[in-house]
């Protein structure tokens, strides 16, 4: 949907005129009371639920959560997935041409924050004729945009679900974010981020970034079971425990007291080669993601993630900054989530009863950090299906 | 001092020739038996206590640790601090001249263990004429070289001290050695490896290498006690605070419902420059750490920290594996080290348990995260006071 007025942004520039790529399951009711607003993260996009025709792999990204029957239940609600401003995967952004330059914006494209992203979702909910949302959902950083709707706009939502999500970004989290930044940056290929115009992608840069973020949203106990020390040469370590094994590789005692036992040798011993399987997982995920992610786009992206903090303008004081909030809440955060720890949906949570609002809070005692929001687990898409099931819809 | 005797390498490959950098501290008693190996961790050399003449920022690396007086008193003990193989600060590595081919190492410096390092250091304790350690004693990578020594050289070592340290990397740590090694070898100025001849140096990949490590070096409490979401310009904070203050970079409203509270305004709004205070503080190590150290020696040092598992010889039991150690054991251990946690050190200390060995093991409270291993904590400096005091050494 295109729209031609100007978006006035935070930071007190403003975008002329922008798109934004949506999709919708369900169908929205006479009263338009059944509206779920759904909201993604860094990388996801509009396409939350379902396949396309024709396209087998094509799942959405929450299509374990929505759809008909699922927790979310499209035979109930109408679903919207909206593609977040300066995203690479439809919506405006820097791969778009700038119409003040006739350019493609590229680094040139204004920072958006959780506030823009909202106000611009609230201007196609207008476009849609949906006044009042009968919730807002998302995890990690679309769980940011979820309680920034219930502060800039509490009266059009009725239920707000955050997901494994926090009220601000804590040092560590910047620090992530800022390392994955300068390795783009500094990417020769980066080209001061006009890499378009050059022909060239920052891939070495958007390859590191992946993998930074990859171990942020494992936990370290799911790392160890699924990867631990293996090595990617299994086979290796099989010849090496053959008996008759040629001895290329094995340990010379070296001088030591006791050297027979010193290695199995079934190492490669190289610096360049990957070795262990954590590192051929890590190494194939960025080479996967620098392939089609925009390295704009995941600048912006950290940013906003950076930069959201509702309590900033209350001195700190979360309490006073969700005084406005009227919105019925349901969280939920994974207890192995290193990177938006329980602890800080317990603050939201705190923070929320202080002004003695509806809250329902879950901590799901699960193995996968912070990708357990996009997985299954039972404990989890069962309190989120009741919470819906239990949501009064006017016909 | 220069060894001309091959040293053979656990990988099959061996040293034709090299040199070791050391110094000591205190004296060597009539009998030699009052010795102490230190054995240093990534970014350190055998310059461990002291100050250089006329060189009053030289402090060694555990200054604070060793000295007359200190908790490892030089009145008391003969202290060695010695350079690992492959280093950049003296002891022969990738910077210096393979004499099979008269060029230098660069990339082709063969990899170094932990096990080869100890049998290298063995040989420098023969050339002094120590037979037995009364202790050795290390952090992080130094305290696997400890436990590494109490295994090789059980006959020689009486005391072991092995602080914040592992029996083995986790995946998350080999996870995190990965991104900082793909970061140097995929930066164009890192050549393969042979930079040098090229006049560069990978410093791109070095500085975020750098800003990886210290993010696991510190933990998530203490980034957030002394950087918080503190702005770099907190100048722009006042400015903000203060009223009649330009409107510059302050909120619109943008459609909200209640706009006026969204933003205090201090933001840049910018993805490029640094706007956090932990950004300018991993930007600053960054760009230090790339002036001075070696990228072929960071990925030959991390590389030393993934291989070493003395319990892989053990299919794993690391009881078994430790069954050799005779030496009488100290282990310390921080509780908000994330990198090398102290359930790390319980591994080790439970192994020699069950192996009746004689351990003792202080988990010390301690906000500074793995970094703590290097600072004053009175409660840490003791227990490391109280067991040198205690250890006898004949005259």
């Amino acid at each position: 949907m295109h729209f031609a007025a100007a978006l006035p942004l935070q930071s007190g520039a403003s975008l002329r005129d922008y798109s934004l790529s949506f999709e919708t399951y369900g169908t929205l009711n006479a009263s338009k009371s059944n509206a779920v607003l759904i909201c993604h993260a860094l990388n996801a996009s509009h396409h939350v639920a379902g396949v396309y025709e024709g396209q087998d792999k094509s799942e959405g990204w929450w299509n374990n959560m929505i759809g008909p029957g699922k927790p979310l239940d499209t035979h109930k609600f109408f679903v919207i997935g909206v593609n977040n401003l300066g995203s690479c995967f439809g919506s405006t952004g820097p791969m778009h041409i700038n119409p003040d330059t006739g350019k493609v914006y590229g680094v040139d494209f204004p920072v958006v924050t959780v506030e823009d992203w909202v106000n611009a979702q609230a201007r196609l909910l207008d476009a849609l004729g949906i006044d009042t949302l009968a919730a807002v959902m998302g995890g990690s950083l679309g769980g940011m945009q979820t309680l920034s709707w219930t502060l800039q706009y509490p009266s059009r939502v009725r239920h707000a679900l955050v997901i494994a999500s926090a009220p601000n970004l804590t040092a560590e989290n910047i620090a992530f974010n800022e390392v994955a930044r300068r390795a783009i940056t500094t990417d020769p290929d980066f080209h001061g981020g006009h890499f378009y115009e050059h022909g060239t992608v920052p891939k070495r840069g958007l390859r590191i970034a992946r993998m930074i973020g990859h171990i942020t949203y494992l936990s370290d106990d799911v790392m160890n079971e699924k990867f631990g020390r293996q090595l990617i040469a299994a086979k290796r370590m099989a010849d090496a425990a053959a008996p008759g094994r040629p001895k290329q590789g094995t340990a010379p005692s070296g001088g030591s007291e006791v050297g027979e036992a010193t290695s199995v040798g079934a190492y490669l011993y190289s610096t360049l080669e990957a070795e262990f399987q954590i590192e051929g997982y890590l190494r194939y995920q960025g080479d996967k993601f620098a392939e089609y992610f925009d390295a704009n786009t995941y600048l912006l992206i950290t940013r906003a993630l950076d930069y959201f903090d509702p309590a900033r303008a209350f001195d700190g004081n979360l309490s006073l900054a969700l005084a406005r909030a009227t919105a019925k809440f349901l969280l939920v955060s994974f207890t192995t989530d290193w990177r938006f720890s329980p602890k800080r949906s317990r603050e939201i949570v705190k923070a929320l009863l202080d002004n003695q609002r509806d809250v329902s809070y879950a901590e799901i005692n699960a193995p996968h950090g912070h990708d357990a929001f996009l997985l299954d687990d039972p404990r989890y898409t069962s309190v989120v299906r009741s919470y819906f099931e239990s949501m009064e819809v006017s016909a």
